[in-house]
Order: structure tokens, then sequence, then C-alpha cells
């Protein structure tokens, strides 16, 4: 199977490094093939995302992506922004499923901010939709009645975007402790009210499963508050994009956070990154944690690969190199992120 | 002065009684006068906010809000649903301008999720903008297309509206620490974009104010990681519904957080409410943390009143009421809802 490496910029190519490496160490016959994204991509060749980029993305069997975002562009217009480059490669992929798991590692729990007993336990999965809602609307600028600069985004969900990623919810839910709790905003948008109704309408062909739905803040509010009573949440792009970084916390670092992105329940053509992103303060000094890399990677054999026994050698790898006391600054420690990488890569033996 | 009392559903009622008596406990002259929102007006006269409570609340000094929220009425149109109320009266009161301070009161440290010294010295004010963004912009939905139900709204920020929010970011972070968090979504919006562009133009009038900005994801991340590092932070109306809900967590409680919402620099004719809804869970059972109403009634004075000494004095009160060991059950205590406001009236004398 081929393997698109898409390293980016900042942090992204150290972290990519490290898990392209634990790849590798499982012999699993893979090929690697790179190409530049976001940034870096802006710098060689005037365009975020190159169609070279966009064509092997597409012609592998799975992308490992690492991270994109560089102060230096965020006066470009839109299009060339490193940002536009996730944006349209999610969109080109056609990856509507955003699955981000938070666990909470043995021995992590003082890195966490919140309290030990709080995050005891904690193991839930995020379900975002990836390629709708305000992210995807139309947007602009203009000159409104009253003579004033206006922007502006366009929200809105239809049934069959909602039913697609509330049933990977639903599905997700079942392999795990069947609870699932859909996150919106019904009590004010319309897109919500939409939202709720078609999950609603779907939970009858899951009566196995426990169906809540909660307000986005009263969300965020429980994530600090009891984390660990969530299994399953699915939510919209925007909301996702919040509570995920947000749960991050929960798991002791956003550098231990892996995401799948998935264009249909198969996972084929998967793309896999940590959530975390290109961090340009600390780029280029050995200080970021692999690990949310090193997760994706898992994450790639599990969902794009049907490599369950390889993904389950890699986060036991990871378990086991944080329990002999590896970690990185983020962590509390001070491994670089080679040491970090070399840690798992020495675990996986 | 005139004060308008709309205690509304659930818990309401409950928690506004007691900081109505904090309010007579003072002796300053204030008439009341009470009139039904929400669920309440709802099931009294088919409307939850009719027009004579409006006239109330334009009369009066000043509005003392208690909360709405009604499961049973959540099936309704849009417009007869008790949130209608609350996004009514705001529009039609013109208010703008949402103040929410969090602050952990000594001895609280145990009550929050959070470590300690995580919380520890915990200080800031969100200011919220509360008349405009995706809240306010048309809403509906329509067969798309493709024949499929969809769910819209728009968002939107012109810079007249950005300005006026901007502006009151600004001034409090003067009158403080002098730092000005602005939070946005600009890698994705254009109505991000636009609030950017406008925060930065006005940031030159203000160059004693230290004005970062940071994205909404990371915001809510940085909030558990390192809440006390904030001093004020300014955003939109959905960013600081979201933002806030969850700020509250490191006070201990959502049960302990007020709120002010002004229609302009001046303050008169503000609304003052908690945070919190109407928790219909635990409604009528004096289980209901009364502080959030009670330092909502200080802010009341501070702002409409302009009467910084009694917003001080109840203020001191609900810290002595904790210290003493006064607690409601979100504390981990056991007082009533009326056992607690008893503690709060009695440390004003
Ligand atoms: C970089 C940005 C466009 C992106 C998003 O908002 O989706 C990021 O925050 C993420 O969560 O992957
Ligand atoms: C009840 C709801 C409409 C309201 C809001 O979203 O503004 C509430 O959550 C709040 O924060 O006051």
């Amino acid at each position: 199977p081929l393997i698109a490496v898409l390293p980016g910029d900042g942090i992204g190519p150290e972290v990519t490094t490290q898990a392209r490496r634990v790849l590798e160490a499982l012999d699993l016959g893979l090929s690697f093939e790179e190409a530049p994204v976001g940034g870096a991509a802006y710098l060689q060749s005037g365009r975020p995302l190159p169609p070279e980029t966009v064509a092997l993305a597409k012609r592998a069997d799975a992308v490992l992506f690492g991270a994109i975002g560089d102060p230096r562009f965020e006066a470009l217009e839109r299009r060339l922004r490193p940002e536009a480059a996730l944006l349209g490669i999610r969109r080109e992929l056609g990856l509507f499923a955003n699955i981000r798991p938070a666990k909470l590692f043995p021995g992590l729990e003082d890195a966490s901010p919140l309290k030990a007993e709080v995050v005891a336990g904690l193991d839930l999965v995020i379900v975002r939709e990836l390629t709708g809602d305000v992210y995807f609307g139309e947007k602009g600028r203009r000159t409104n009645q009253e003579g004033l600069r206006q922007g502006y985004d366009w929200m809105g969900y239809d049934e069959g975007e909602v039913e697609r990623i509330a049933r990977i919810g639903f599905e997700t839910a079942r392999k795990r402790r069947r609870k699932l709790c859909s996150v919106d905003k019904a009590n004010v948008l319309e897109t919500s009210q939409l939202w709720r109704d078609v999950v609603n309408e779907l939970s009858t062909e899951y009566p196995d499963v426990h169906l809540t739905h909660m307000y986005v803040d009263n969300a965020a509010m429980q994530l600090v508050r009891r984390p660990a009573e969530f299994d399953v949440i699915v939510t919209g792009n925007l909301f996702g994009d919040i509570l995920s970084d947000q749960a991050s916390m929960c798991a002791g670092s956003i550098g231990m956070l892996p995401s799948a992105s998935l264009s249909g329940g198969s996972g084929a053509n998967g793309m896999y990154e940590p959530i975390h992103g290109s961090a340009p303060d600390i780029a280029g000094q050995g200080k970021a944690n692999p690990c949310a890399a090193i997760l994706s990677a898992a994450m790639l054999l599990r969902h794009s690969l049907e490599n369950e026994a390889s993904a389950q050698r890699i986060e036991a790898a990871v378990a086991q190199a944080l329990v002999g006391g590896a970690r990185t600054p983020d962590l509390g420690g001070t491994h670089t992120t080679q040491q970090m990488g070399d840690a798992v890569v020495q675990a996986l033996r």
C-alpha cells in the first residue's frame, strides 16, 4: 500500500518523521511518497495545495498529514493561505467524517489541568462533520445598506449531510459503550434544529444506542465538569473544532491527540493527522510531541488498511513509552521529539 | 429607581427571590415590579414575551432576569419558545454588550474540576457581543436543489457592531490588567476576518492595552490549560456563549456566575442575569445556587445605578458567606437556595 506523506508547516515535518519511522519499524511493506502542502507548498510553488499533492493524496491508500499554518501568510488572500490547503484537501477527498478520540494514557493524570479524579477513565470519541457547516458555505465581504463593511458566512446542513455523519456516530457508539451525545445549538439555530430532527429520525434504527442531545454551551461546560461520562459525541464542523481542542486538555496535552478523516464507512482514502496545529513558536526545536502523529499512524492502519493488530501494537507502544517515563515538554518532561520517537520504536520491539 | 423583575422559568424564580431579598436588605429605596417571561409567560398568555413585559423592561431603570427554558415547549415553533423571549428582550432593549466576569472566590478551589494551582488567581471577564452574529441573521428551513431538507443561518457582523463591542472590551481591559484577547475564527470565517480587522484598527486608540488574537478552538483549550492568564476576552455572540459557560467551571460552578447586558457605555436600562439556565431538573427543590443571581444584582447596582459601594458590599457578603462555609449542592454543600440567601443577607449586616 502507498502512503502519501504531507508534512506541511511548522512542527508538521518533525512529528510526521517520527510517525513514519514507527510505521516503517512495523515492516508492513508500505511505500511512502511525500508532497508539499500549506505554507511550505506556497513557498515552493505559490499555491498552498498544488494539484500534484491532491493527485498523490487521491492515488494513495491513505494520507499521513502533519500540520499547516504559518503566521507569515496570514495576510494573504484566503485561497492562498495554508488553511486553504487543509480545507481544500478535505473537500477534494470528500473527508466528511472526522474521528477524534480522546483517551487518558496511564501516567498522564498529572499532565492534565483537570483533577486526576475528574479525568480518570476518560475515553471519548468526538465524531466531527468535516465538509459542511459554516466552513464551506458562501462567505465574503460587502458594503451593507448603511455603507458599512460587513463580513458574512452562510451556515447550513442538509439532511443527507447530517444523516451520514450521524450514522457514523451511532455506529461508533455501537462498538463502544453505546452512548451517543449529539451536540448542537437548536435553541437558536435552524441548522441545529434540522440536525437534531435528523439525528432523532435516524435513532429509530439504533434502539440499542442511548441518544442524548446537548446544547454546545452546556457541552463545553460538561467536558470540563465530567468529561469521563461521555462516550461518543457527534457534532457539526464548527462545534467539533472547538470541543475537540478543548477535550484534548482532559487527555493531558493536545500533543497526544490523533484524528482520522474518512470519506465513508469503509475508510478508503482516509487522511490521518494530529489535531494540533503547526505550532510555529516551537518549530524546528525538537520540542514537539510526536505522539499525536504516531497515534494518527495507528488510526491509519486501523481505518484505511484494516490492520487492527498493528494499530493496537502502536498504541500499546506509546502507552509503554509513557509508562517508562518518556515525556516531551508539553507533558512536563525533557524528551526531544526524536527521543520520544525512539522510546516508542523501542517499545514496539 | 424602578427594577423590573422577570423571574422566568425553572429555577429562575427561586434564585431571583434571593437576589431581590439582598437588594431589599440594602435599603436603597428601590421599587420592584414583576412580569412573566419565557415558558411561564407562554402558559399565561400564549406569548413568551408579552408586550407588557417589554414595556416594563423599557420603563425600568434596570432589569433583574432569572432564567428561561422549559423542555415542554421545545417542540413549539421557534417564536413561541422560551428562548425567543430572551433573544427578543436583548434585541428590544438593544443589549449588545454582555459582560461575564469569572472570578474564583476564596475557598472554592476545591469545587472546580480544575487543579487548584490552575485556577489560582482566576479573574477574567468575557465581553460577549449579544445582538448580532449567527443568532440574529436570517434563518430558516427549505428544500435544496437535490430535494433535501436544509436548515440554514446567516452569520455576519458589520464594522459598527464590531467596533462598539471591541471598544467595551478595550475600556474594560483599561480598568483592569490591560490585557485584551480577541477571539475569532479568522482562519476560516469572513465574519471573523472583518472582526479581527476592526479590532486591530481600533487598537491604535488603546496603545496602553496589550491586544492579542486567538482562534476560538485554541481559546477553548487555553481556558482549560491556563485560565488565570486571561484578563479580558472580547468575542462574538456564538463564541462568547460557548466560552463563558466553559469558563464558569474554572470558577467552581456555573451557579456562581453573573452577567450584565448593556446597551451602551452608560449602562442605562441594563439587564442582569445569572449565566446559568433554568435547570428544570432541580427546579422548585431549593437546590439552586442563588449566588449568580445575587452577584447579578451587584452588577445591576454597579452598572445601572452607579452605586459601586453597594455592589462591592454584596460581593464581599457573598465571599464572606462562602468563607463561612455556606455551600449549595453544586459547590459540594447542603445549603438550600434560601439558606444560601440567608447567609449572604446575614453577611451584609
Ligand atoms: C486550521 C483550521 C482550518 C482547522 C479547522 O478549523 O478545521 C483546525 O483547527 C482543525 O481543527 O483541523
Ligand atoms: C438560552 C440561550 C438562547 C442563551 C444564549 O445562547 O444566548 C443562553 O445560552 C445564554 O448564554 O444566555
